[in-house]
């Protein structure tokens, strides 16, 4: 099924005290036999049979690799040597990566507190990918089963959101996203909504220009074979986008983009990296400590996660 | 049914050249008869039966108020006439209400384009009647079947929300809306979410200080007989309280409401103005030239916004 030179998964295990463990021993226990051999798993055995034991799954058999740091994890106690383990098992996961070794990279959930006291110096995963990885531009697609949306900014506050905002970066996430679309996605003439950063799109100047003057310009430059529409009215955008108007839509900032996402596709939506020269893929959740170790988490964003980019690895090899 | 001294319900046109006509025609069509005694309508005949024709509906009798000016709209054509007409219907229902002689006053759209041209020095309804009917505070709640989520500002450009974020304005919204949730939808222990203003509310001042120095201090005051939680991480808490964890939301800035709104509760929710010395409903779509005059449009947020003022008088009136 899985053609072509490198055809190696790497899944990182995340905060060891966490709910990685179960996501990925559950995702393990659910994938096809036939995946399972091409699966690496970067992380301790002891969290992830415990997480196999919390979640009442049989871990098949799996190559993981890890150090050891992460073996005396206690789900839901978060500490100095989780936060050093996480950061461990993503180091070498990357490494791989860039060696060459792994198609793609889909990361279970690290802490970015536990994380950063761990030795960890980025905002987050996507950045220290990029970081890594030598990528100029990345952007994040939540991809689910309803909404497709990619970010232009991420991880600021709304106050500082239109510094960041420039018709280059929006520019370069409508490039990077109808790229995914055409070769992960297998769309042929993608409509790719943009959407304005304010109120009404602005209301022609009277609720703002940054709509007008930063996001049309990025817009008029055709981006073959996609259609690019907007400015879009928000608040209409992502109802018209779940009406199948849309294949996906381009959001000025975290919540225009999250809110609805989370909303309409709560649970089974993907994150991908965009812009990486590896596949790289994740859930849409966090550690989630008050539950971690209970058997309570639903796998389901990881499953996907694991799913998308094994479609993803498939279409590629296609199309050489 | 409506019992009490003011029972009457006011409904102004809106613009006559837009879908107005064809909203309040369908509207009156659909109401019980026993209603419609109680109805006046703020605008001219000519158009009102031109949308009922449009519409395939028949016009029951009703009181229509109007003084001519838009007896020659033509559907979206929007004039300077037009533009006086819709500010004289809302001008007369305003009379009324101040009068004392409506309970309710329910408004079909206008455009802030023509209404400004027609001589409207306001950016909308809301702020019209505020000042008209002497009210200090007032608030928009937008009522769907599946959330209610009132707004702490509205019409402002993104980079500018900031500044008119203050917590009396906050703790002005929690308490308008936590009256309204008891008064006139009869909940008795509201849970009411109040919204971060910034991703993942600021975590840990990491992203941002509003929602930790600004909201947190208004929820801290109790609200009874409210339960107040938050600052909620935006992109959860409309999933949440989709999911039935809060009763109603507070959401700091317009998109971070009404994308949610529009995205679950399409066609359904109604505008509701808190804190007017009347009620005062309309539904949550403008003047949509394009379709008007074509018995194309949804009358059913007109209609909601009907019956949810009914039910309101009637939970008022029971309370006395």
């Amino acid at each position: 099924m899985l053609v072509g030179t490198v055809t190696k998964l790497g899944i990182t295990l995340g905060d060891p005290s966490g709910i990685g463990p179960e996501i990925v021993a559950a995702t393990l226990a659910a994938a096809p036999p036939a995946w399972r051999e091409q699966l690496v798993i970067y992380g301790d055995r002891g969290p992830l049979e415990r997480g196999a034991q919390a979640m009442g799954v049989r871990l098949p058999p799996v190559t993981c690799i890890g150090d050891g740091t992460g073996e005396g994890a206690v789900f839901g106690k978060p500490d100095e040597r989780c936060g050093a383990a996480q950061v461990g098992y993503l180091e070498a996961g990357v490494a791989a990566a860039k060696a060459g070794e792994l198609a793609a990279l889909i990361t279970a959930p690290i802490s970015k507190t536990w994380a950063r006291r761990g030795g960890f110096p980025f905002l987050g995963h996507t950045e220290m990918l990029a970081a890594r990885l030598g990528a100029k531009d990345v952007a994040m697609l939540f991809a689910g089963p309803r909404l497709k949306v990619a970010l232009v900014t991420v991880h600021r506050p709304l106050a500082e959101v239109v510094e960041d905002l420039s018709t280059d970066r929006v520019r370069t996430v409508i490039e990077l996203l109808v790229a995914a679309l055409v070769r992960d996605f297998g769309m042929e003439e993608p409509r790719v909504g943009v959407c304005g950063l304010n109120p009404h799109a602005g209301e022609d100047g009277l609720l703002g220009d940054e709509d007008a003057d930063i996001i049309a310009p990025a817009i008029e430059i055709p981006c073959p074979p996609a259609a690019l529409l907007g400015p879009l009215v928000p608040d209409a955008a992502f109802r018209d986008a779940l009406h199948g108007r849309y294949d996906a839509l381009i959001a000025m900032y975290h919540d225009q983009g999250l809110i609805p996402v989370k909303l309409v596709d709560f649970d089974e939506a993907v994150n991908v990296t965009l812009g990486l020269p590896i596949i790289r893929t994740s859930p849409d959740h966090g550690t989630a400590y008050d539950i971690a170790g209970k058997g309570m988490v639903r796998p389901i964003s990881m499953q996907r996660a694991l799913s998308l980019a094994v479609e993803m690895i498939e279409r590629r090899a296609k199309q050489h």
